[in-house]
């Protein structure tokens, strides 16, 4: 059955009103709670059944092995796997002499909310032992945004109908049986048990578990601790082994009757801290989280999300669904990293254990322009996080030959996990990403402490990168030969234009950065012909141009491959790569991803509008989207281009890509970009926010089909809110120490705080809708409007 | 050591008269004795000390796991490795209550002596136990060339001085233990112990035992038969277990007393074959080998080798150490092709598990066109093997999207081993490889059975391929986008040069066939418009120019590539891939191994003059010679163009690969191209010979330090020998048919049989010595020569 199918649409939260035992993987993504330290997938509380159990520590990897069956110099040696921690979820429940298992017995009724202003996962259920007992569960999860190392539970039982005996066993489990192992007998021999006792402890009822892993050597600790309340006497009882403590609660109840227990857990892990520190540090998490107690822990909950809803929320008038979608999209981006702290926002945040845990540039690209003007602090955490990996990155450029910093392509720790290196560590624009990166969150807060103590560093050993990557060539220009783009379809190509073109704005940045901290860049060792060398390559570099056809070509030669047969291609034989060699991907022009066309969006300013055009037309002949790193920005450049219609195709998509499960991989955690991806659609896109200059600028369009788009947007210590229109836009400072100037269409305009500036919008020339290959259009948002202008 | 200093330097033997116990495994690979069916490794009589020991059958492997960290659609998923099948050879020794073992005891001599001219390996010892007891031993081994399956041993001890008890032990032994087990411990798993015994047997003096490989299901089948003769009298036994047979010979012998064993041994391999028909596969191989007995093999492996010799030698005046170097080289080849009959000749061919044993486009595009000209019928042979393989090659053809036939980079059963495609899959030209030695078989012999039947075929599928991997452009160019050239440090290019004008050459060639056997064309689905769409994309097949630099980039765009920085590379960092990524070596101009230069010398019709010299000059710049492919082709093209001392160097190089173990690789087998390169650099390099149109061409040329070398070449049923002088060469036509014409520089000859016709040789310009990269020029033959200008 379909996602869409099983999930209410409501504005603020996603409710679910039937439980798909064959769907629970999807649903433990989507239903997943996190703080961006803690993650814990949607478990049901008691255990099992399952999609895949999941308790992540963001950073907490085990090593394993990384197999070659022909290795080669530089190769990574071995890669790092997010494991799945202790879980302290667990609440089991014995109703008479029965399990409480939903496989078994009548579910009577079920429900589970995600409140995304409370920040609390809901479930009710009514369910009838097979010995015909009734019991109503209540039960409230949260990972606090204001305590990093906490979660807890309210857990509320009570009997219909008859009294009952009941028993609820608490529990903290570790090393917990995983379904499908990874098909390297090695690895999963790696992965099977990765965490070895190290001590556990319980004392009246609470307990701690701590492990250490057993090849990375990241010491874990775990902890609960339970309040009790009910009318009816109870026995308590905790016990433990290495690997598992368990609290018990055994009451009988009348009906009406209602046992409460608040669960507060704690986590903690690190490679440096002793087992004492480590104990004592979750310990002392616990302490104060049951200072707060669930009550407390809740308000601070939902005090934390009030605030990010004030300047972040998105409206929509005239999509419910796409309302419910954005709002889902910010809420789990702000889960992924409003506590990660110097630590990696990973690929599917702490939802899944997809893409092993990794991090990617996706981060850089597509999550940190969301957070940079919704919660900016977020990106300094992941900025900084980058920078304490600099001396990796840069002993990965000296292995490479390179100088400077040549950042992993995927990893948890800074280290490159990437074993295939056409696709990995040929993908030198990760690089490029992070300093755009730098750039965007130093133009959106004028933080000039991160610059000269974080962002020039990550800028100047970026740069450094670029100059020895490039060469000059006799004529003076810059080359950059045999790298990959974006575009995972091709690899190892000369001249990518948005590699190109981003690393220009590298050096330039850096450039622009070395002179206004001369004396933090002289301490990096930055001279003046350094910075002379960085201006004179980004004005040389190279963009290659196709005159026959009027486009740019991806990266030099593309347009003269062969195009790809798309109409021999069978719908079943996407994603290409599951059913295409490498090889013949790689000759041929397909795209995976936007590419080309994520330069006309990040580097808009470096093409003309004509060039947009054309080149987004072209390319849209030619992508798939095997990616959920497309749709978005093929979205917000076909605004641009006025493709309108075609912009709110591909916004749905991104918006959808978990909520409709449109990959059939939400099971293994949500696409963090993708739905970063739709608030960019709707910003960037509809709203028409580019970020290229001194000011922000705004050119927004509505599509047929939203009536009414509003959005927050923080710089500085300004707020602005957009609120767009069909027929007209208005701007309003809702806060900030003074004035704001933003350029509208192409008129600059100075707000004040308090005031509101209404401007027209001009309707820009459509254009006739470009093809997609066969099969590969989006779904039209608007079925009734099957015109091919817009 | 040097190598170099262990082998006397004779004309017709290699002769080693001292025993370096740490560089057994390089002997080993030296003095394996062979037929193209069965390999024995050198080593010692006694089992023990060994550097590797090594018994193999062409064609027979075990399969292994082909790990990914990250795999890829279209990725073999397993791979074959040459096994060390069940060894014979072994004959221990009991010296009154000491085992014969060089480690202890002393040598008092030592001598081993393998000679070209009765393919027998000689060992003479004198050896004085720890005890103080002498004993003379005189072994002779072959590997018959006229019985396959057989291999024989003719085993003489005598005590010396004093008389002595002695008990020689002849062994079977199947799964031997083996050093260095691979870094893959699943691999190290599937190969410690390849064979499972399926059964044993005894009688009196014979042995046999009979196992299969635990996944390739291959059978193997071995025995043993004796003949004794001495003055006293012996106790025989023959006993076994599972993996292993025993015919002991116990005796007392007076000095001077002579115990002689024959030992006759046959295998054989099957994948279909079953057990009873296996075992009387090999007794009977074994009882054809015992009615000839020792004296039978002996004679016949001198009247196959006198055969040999009468065409193919090659002498040398004026340089005794190249002199032995080309008939070691030429016995080598012969060994490794002589009797495969049908099955792959492997890089290192029967001498060693060196890349595990696979054939690579080295046979073809080295080793077959030795072959050609001197025993052509194992030209055939091998190419009616790849013909087996056409259902594999087919079917790899549809996995990557294409037509035709594709061909296996590196492989014993056909199907593909190459784990990384940028190197293995991507290098295509292995295809057109195939189908030059097919041209070039078919030109040298007029074979119209073999083109009919066979080579048809082959030019047909591999035709197919290049249309489908090429593509057209609007303005009716052919282009070749994303494929990998000989060299090694460039890898998924577009219009590699070699490539484009190899594969232009396959068109045409199958064009030409289908046109000549219009019926067995039609037979493969050829039609007219197939064939015009062949000989269309030949005639446009674009070959890369640098108008600029005036020189071919190897592949498009190469040219404008960054130059290695060869200043900065210190010696100990060759060769480049242990020391530098791929990423880094695809990126800049640095050439492992002739690949545009080796367009030069196969595709030299297609270049001028001036071209050639220009190029030449411009990639010997850049070419580190990495590989052992690669000092033979630029010998061939050095001459051609006029750096006659350089050629020299070179021809030495190829000449003395594994004599000197110039890779320091010789331990794992022999480089059977660069053996095979040697015979190259003499007839087509100082000979001049090409066959690019009807008749050979000569153009021949000797460099100081060669004062006279005279090649025979078979032509067809025609043998000629051209016998070169440094002012005049001769032309014999020594046997066939009727007359041959030939053309000598410029002149057309035709030679009658019996005469001989003398011509001057003009002098060629000669030009300044090109520069190699610092460090890799090759060592100069003729130190007393510093002259730049030759």
């Amino acid at each position: 059955m379909k996602a869409s199918d099983t999930y209410a649409v409501e504005p603020w939260c996603l409710r679910e009103t039937r439980l798909e035992l064959g769907d629970l993987a999807r649903s433990e993504s989507l239903f997943a709670l996190s703080n961006g330290h803690i993650g814990l997938r949607g478990n049901l509380d008691e255990g099992e059944p399952f999609g895949l159990p999941g308790t992540y520590l963001n950073g907490c990897y085990e090593r394993r092995p990384l197999p070659y069956a022909e290795a080669g110099y530089g190769y990574p040696e071995s890669g790092q796997t997010v494991i799945n921690v202790t879980n302290g979820k667990i609440m089991r429940l014995l109703v008479g002499d029965e399990p409480f298992d939903l496989r078994y017995g009548t579910l009577r009724a079920h429900e589970r909310t995600l409140d995304f202003r409370t920040g609390v996962l809901q479930r009710c259920v009514e369910w009838v032992s097979p010995a015909g007992q009734a019991v109503q569960l209540r039960t409230q999860r949260l990972v606090s945004f204001t305590h990093r190392a906490v979660a807890a539970i309210r857990y509320e039982l009570q009997p219909l109908d008859t009294a009952s005996r009941l028993v609820v066993q608490s529990e903290l489990v570790a090393n917990e049986e995983l379904p499908r192992p990874h098909a390297d007998p090695r690895v999963a021999a790696v992965l099977a048990s990765p965490l070895v006792p190290e001590a556990s402890d319980v004392r009246a009822l609470s307990a701690e578990l701590v492990h250490r892993t057993r090849l990375s050597g990241l010491r874990v600790a775990a902890a609960m601790d339970h309040l009790v309340d009910t009318p009816s006497q109870v026995s308590t009882d905790t016990t433990h082994d290495d690997d598992w403590a368990r609290t018990t609660f055994a009451t009988r109840l009348e009906p009406g009757q209602v046992l409460c227990i608040d669960k507060v857990m704690a986590w903690g892990w690190s490679q440096a801290r002793s087992l004492p520190a480590m104990r004592d540090q979750v310990a002392g998490a616990l302490s104060g989280a049951m200072h707060s107690g669930w009550t407390g822990l809740a308000r601070e909950q939902r005090e934390h999300l009030d605030q990010f809803w004030e300047c972040a929320d998105v409206q929509i008038e005239g999509d419910a669904e796409l309302q419910q979608a954005v709002r889902f999209s910010l809420f789990h981006v702000l889960q992924s990293a409003a506590r990660a702290e110097r630590r990696p926002i990973p690929a599917k945040g702490l939802t899944g254990p997809g893409y092993d845990g990794h991090c990617f540039w996706d981060t850089e690209t597509f999550v940190l322009p969301v957070l940079t003007h919704t919660v900016p602090h977020a990106t300094a955490d992941v900025l900084r996080w980058r920078q304490d990996t600099l001396p990796l990155a840069r002993e990965r450029a000296r292995q490479l030959t390179l100088r400077g910093a040549a950042f992993p392509w995927r990893t948890i720790n800074g280290e490159e996990c990437s074993s295939y290196w056409p696709a990995g560590t040929a993908a030198f624009h990760v690089n490029a990403d992070i300093a755009d990166a730098v750039v965007r969150y130093l133009a959106a807060t004028e933080d000039e402490e991160f610059e000269h103590d974080t962002g020039l560093e990550l800028l100047v050993e970026t740069a450094r990168l670029w100059r020895s990557l490039g060469h000059r060539t006799l004529e003076g220009r810059f080359r950059i030969d045999g790298i990959t783009g974006p575009d995972e379809y091709s690899a190892v190509a000369d001249n990518n234009v948005y590699t190109n073109l981003m690393a220009a704005r590298n050096l330039r940045a850096a450039a622009g950065a070395a002179a206004r901290h001369p004396r933090h860049a002289a301490r990096l060792g930055v001279d003046a012909d350094e910075v002379a060398a960085w201006r004179d390559a980004a004005a040389n570099v190279i963009v290659p141009w196709d005159e026959v056809l009027g486009v740019h070509p991806q990266s030099e030669a593309f347009t003269a491959h062969e195009r790809w047969n798309f109409d021999d291609t069978p719908p079943e034989n996407y994603p290409l790569l599951l059913h295409y060699p490498y090889f013949d991907l790689y000759r041929k022009q397909v795209v995976k991803q936007a590419d080309l066309v994520l330069a006309l969006h990040l580097c808009g300013d470096q093409f003309t509008s004509e060039q947009k055009r054309r080149d987004f037309d072209y390319y849209e002949g030619l992508t798939v989207r095997d990616s959920s790193l497309s749709a978005c920005t093929q979205s917000i450049v076909a605004a641009e281009v006025g493709h309108l219609g075609l912009a709110y195709d591909y916004a749905a998509e991104a918006a959808f890509m978990d909520l409709h499960d449109l990959e059939h991989n939400t099971r293994d955690g949500l696409h963090m970009a993708a739905l970063a991806g739709a608030w960019l659609t709707l910003v960037h896109g509809f709203g028409g926010m580019r970020d290229h200059g001194q000011h922000l600028a705004f050119r927004p369009q509505l599509p047929e089909g939203i009536d009414r788009l509003t959005f927050g947007v923080a710089r500085g210590a300004s707020r602005l809110r957009v609120d767009v229109m069909p027929q007209e836009v208005a701007y309003t400072l809702m806060a900030g120490p003074g004035p704001l100037t933003i350029a509208h269409q192409d008129e600059s305009l100075t707000l004040v705080v308090g005031d509101t500036v209404a401007r027209p919008i001009g309707r820009r020339p459509r254009h006739p809708r470009p093809q997609q290959p066969p099969g590969r259009a989006p779904v039209r948002r608007r079925t009734q409007d099957p015109s091919t202008h817009e």
